[in-house]
């Protein structure tokens, strides 16, 4: 497999240095670990004593590094190597592999009341229950699961293993026992939005679950029944989201987090992994809200008076009140 | 899609106010967004304004609430409107949708030696192993695995990605390697349980991994070897319980939290999300431990403290103890 | 079922004390639930006081615990009382289950260019992907995913709903949007390593994700792209290891942990559940961080005044000064 500078220049744009058109490149590489045949990037500036060392044969620079990267060697120059980089490895794999196929694969049980794009792919061991739509050029990889009535958008794409529509957990207190509450709500999942393996958005219980376009979601996030997540939120993996809350759009939420039910998140708003989101952030910013990591003895005694902190925080305020008049502190 | 309140009532109970029992309802719907063919219900005296401004055709509340109701237009008067709303989501259902098949659908892998009760269903592309039992009027969604000498009582619900009776996590130390404990236990699942998608339940090492009667797990859950959860706990998305602990009856686990292995939790001990129950609990009552959320910056300063707490008591300690003698303080 | 102990202890060894090698053996059981014809194990002196009061046919233990052992009756001496009973749970397993199929299940879809090695099995409803390789006596349980490309060795155990090589999750923000960053490397997991049921690992994205041999994985664990995880690593359930991590030979992390992306852990580095890794840990040792669960009421008094907690240590500073000269407290 190998594509040459010419290409990549050609399909992406960017301005080419001290190489030629027909440089050929058999593999897209970090910094460090980019051989004589590789192309690689510079996004962070951060990393600019790996660019000196690399032994790449082409560097995606901005052009603030066009010199650094010319006294290395051959660069591509472009306003955001990053978004180069990563349209680079979009070339690659559509130059490369095998081309996506559509249709519906012999193995996935599609139910005849479901409509799928011809241009969308239902990949083995997929399920499509009835009444649900799939949208053009859209990819069920393998062992997705679409229940009733639900809606996944254009261009998407569900990895192994993802659930969309099992019941909303929803159920009626009575008696010590719980009456399930029928989840007659659906999802609907709007354009371009990528789902990780094993995640599960459910169904709502009486409107509908919404990711709106541009979502990324990674692995084995949940998703409750009626929350609304806005346009191009990111969710890494081990998130979950409780029912009925609200994502604004351009969010991101970090891995492990927990937001609450009933929640809204304002645009903008980004959450620290592992964090529990008990209240709406209704300003823009970060969010966090974890435990420092600590060495296990230091926290076990840090963690244990933990729980005498109010008692010493009334502690201080009586050592303040005995204070002589003339010296009050004044950060109270 | 349409029902009569009529057909309610008549099947429900609860007394018709200010409407017709043939009143036609196209769609049960939130106070808030029920439109003028809606039916909708007042669970929570919080929401008593969004009754009035309600456009629903008809609304289920309790008595306390007939006055305020019967202002505003038709109601049905029931002792516990959120049940009464419950039920009518499943009549809602069983007149709506297809009905419920039975038998086992031509794609799913079924062991001749497993035994499923012919009212049960066993879905597309669904496995049940050597074994395994599957009692009357339960449901196996698509794709689940009920794994060897597994068993599900009665009226059960498994969604998407469910998996039974993977191995628990069994191993012995030897020199830096680990050892394989063969898990020789099963697992089994008592009457009108319900889990949902991707949820696993291992296997016992020696006995057996036991969940209850009216036991209700959400997406994502994972429930290790040996343990025990008893009837009617809850325990919303991603909730992880270690091996061997003992869950009581009546217990809610919230969304994330974590319980250790070998715990005991007493009968209505109700977690907090995202807790991490590092002991028994035999009290009932409601437990908490999470780190609050706050902006990041304030975060990062509480954080860094957080280390010196316990050295902070030590220097509160000190100063107390440096107080002149006729002003000591009490609260220590 | 049943073994006779002169199978056990001719397969295993072991000195057996006070039965003949003919006793009759019906099940492997914990001490304080044996019953007269299992055989049971005392791996942690702990538990010595059940010792003496098992009803269990035959205990194993070790050399220090002969003399108390004989005292209550027949038991196998050896000394490593766990390992010698993991043995035997896989020799109880050998002899009384259905022996290991080899091949590949009638209703797996395996790609016509993956290469299964003959003594491999492929469970039902698993995908395995063009190019991936699944190495000799490998299990694939059931509805396992294998990737394009990725490998899988000798020995290992794939229990159902795994998914290896979903896309890692990698993006370029452009204008408030995402550019998807193709993931062009692979999986290659080692020998002898087991994974849980819906567990996933990312495809790397420009280098392989490695998981070394004899790793252990649990259930519901991510793990993200170009992760590294060391040889004998463990990985308790629903732990997530966020993109580039490197976790050192012979960690262990506990369940619901996380670890934050591009850290290294060095070996012998112990994660306790729950715990988020925010920075490398590049010393052996227990490390942990997690609020520890409280009365509700207690809780909320406490982690109100967490946010506090910066301003507090000022307030204690000032006290600090205004103590008299003479009074100057030493533990600052």
């Amino acid at each position: 497999m190998s594509l040459i500078l010419g290409q990549i220049v050609g399909a992406l744009g960017g301005t080419l240095e001290l190489a030629g058109s027909d440089t050929e490149i058999f593999r897209i590489a970090p910094l460090d670990s980019a051989g004589a045949g590789d192309l690689s990037f510079l996004s962070n500036p951060r990393y600019q004593q790996q660019l000196a060392a690399s032994k790449a044969a082409c560097v995606i620079v901005a052009p603030a590094m066009r010199e650094a990267a010319m006294q290395r060697g051959a660069c591509i120059v472009t306003p955001d190597p990053y978004v180069y980089f990563a349209r680079a490895t979009q070339l690659w794999k559509r130059l490369h592999e095998r081309a996506l196929q559509s249709g519906v694969h012999a193995s996935a049980v599609v139910d005849p009341e479901a409509v799928i794009d011809p241009t969308a792919y239902i990949g083995p061991l997929c399920v499509v229950e009835r009444g649900a739509r799939i949208g053009a050029g859209t990819v069920l990889k393998s062992r997705v699961t679409v229940g009733e009535n639900c809606i996944v958008g254009a261009r998407c794409l569900l990895h192994a293993g993802v659930v969309l529509g099992s019941d909303g957990f929803g159920f009626a207190p009575e008696r010590g026992t719980w009456v399930k509450i029928e989840q007659l709500g659906a999802v609907r999942i709007g354009d371009d939005v990528e789902i990780g393996a094993n995640t599960c958005v459910d169904r709502g219980a009486l409107d509908d679950t919404v990711i709106e376009n541009g979502v990324k979601l990674d692995n084995l996030v949940q998703i409750g029944h009626n929350v609304h997540v806005g346009q191009h939120v990111a969710m890494a993996g081990c998130v979950g989201v409780a029912g009925s809350a609200r994502i604004g759009a351009h969010c991101t939420v970090g891995g492990g987090a927990i937001v609450l039910g009933h929640l809204q998140l304002a645009e903008n708003v980004h959450i620290s992994a592992a964090t529990v989101v008990t209240r709406s952030l209704n300003k823009p910013g970060v969010y966090t809200g974890m435990f420092p990591v600590d060495e296990n003895n230091k926290w076990e005694k840090n963690a244990a008076t933990l729980k005498q902190l109010h008692s010493l925080r009334e502690r201080i305020k009586a050592l303040e009140q005995q204070q002589p008049q003339g010296s009050k502190i004044g950060t109270q």
